[in-house]
């Protein structure tokens, strides 16, 4: 299969948490993923509030982001993102000024992610929220439980 | 079955997502309904923050309605609330300043809905949480969880 | 067992609800548990928000009681910790000024309980944020989802 037609071919490797918890728990057929950040590489580019220090485009790109280093954690758990059944919940945390309520329009970047890497099983139900601040100052923060099809790859 | 006996009549037809995501996914007898906010027919009549713009009253008639917009979900969706087993966990977040502690109050108002129209079934486990900000400048969205019976109508 | 063996020995009695909601339901071995707030006794001796009235530390100590009353709910309700097979998910919101990023470091406090209690089983999938506010002017909530064996109890 081409490059160009392999949803998963461009996705990071995981960052390897070092933290007492862990990125990902399968029970029953469901993947529950720990917070991700928008990490690029080691680090996360661009960091503060949205509203203040980041504009909504650049949580946009962040939330893009967040939403590969779900797939990047599917990846490289079960071998691939054929074995993701359906999205199921994805809730995004976005740090914002009181009043600011573009969630929504960031958030929408994150699940593109999802439609485009697994059609009609990365549609997902969403909760979109604005928090005070999140871990390493980034500006957004999503948390995602998926269906999975564990029987090959376990 | 007369109207005040039905506990789904007044329900609203359930609003229709226009973004790239689902009112609610259901896997393996789970239903994850996306965050509600508190629509009334096509708007959101209170708007702001609870504690500044919006008092605890107003909050609490908001949080009744998102549980509405829940169960207009689930009726719609399963053709009844009959198909409701249990509710299993509701999260709410309210808008608030810094130092507002009514959140649990606030949110009785919408787990009575659940409680009114559902019984035993309607018992949820739950968390209430105060945000920065939330979409649509709403003072409260919650986030429920259900384990529904989808052997008659799927 | 002598007591220093016993994982459950010292686990406070589980605090009653008298809210319209329950601390926790179980449906096909998930059991999910209502935000659990840093109980000590009857009361919560720390309150406020990390960065402001309460330090890293203080907020530590509060994360590890929000665990502990955690795992006397499941004490209380199957009996012992022995029922449970897995932590699965384990949410984080700390009461923070904006800007602060420590919710890592506070959390890490309440894993450590899981950890130290259960081992392997103890390991979880986990978000950490940061809110506005919270319910009785806590420092900090967590919400808990485990899998459960309910064969012997129920």
């Amino acid at each position: 299969m081409p490059d160009d037609l392999d949803p998963q071919s461009d996705l990071p490797a995981p960052r390897r948490s070092t933290s007492p918890y862990l990125r990902n728990v399968i029970h029953d057929g469901v993947m529950h993923i720990s917070g991700q950040l928008p990490y690029d590489g080691d680090g996360i580019r661009t960091t503060g509030t949205v509203g203040r220090e980041v504009t909504v485009e650049q949580a946009k790109e962040a939330a893009r982001l967040c939403a590969l280093n779900v797939l990047a954690i599917v990846n490289a758990e079960l071998g691939g993102l054929a074995a993701i059944r359906q999205v199921l919940r994805v809730t995004g945390y976005v740090a914002c000024e009181p009043g600011f309520d573009g969630q929504p329009q960031i958030m929408d970047a994150a699940s593109a992610v999802f439609l485009e890497r697994l059609g009609e099983r990365g549609q997902h139900a969403r909760t979109a929220i604005g928090v005070a601040a999140l871990p390493r100052q980034a500006p957004i923060e999503i948390d995602v439980t998926l269906a999975v099809d564990t029987g090959a790859a376990r």
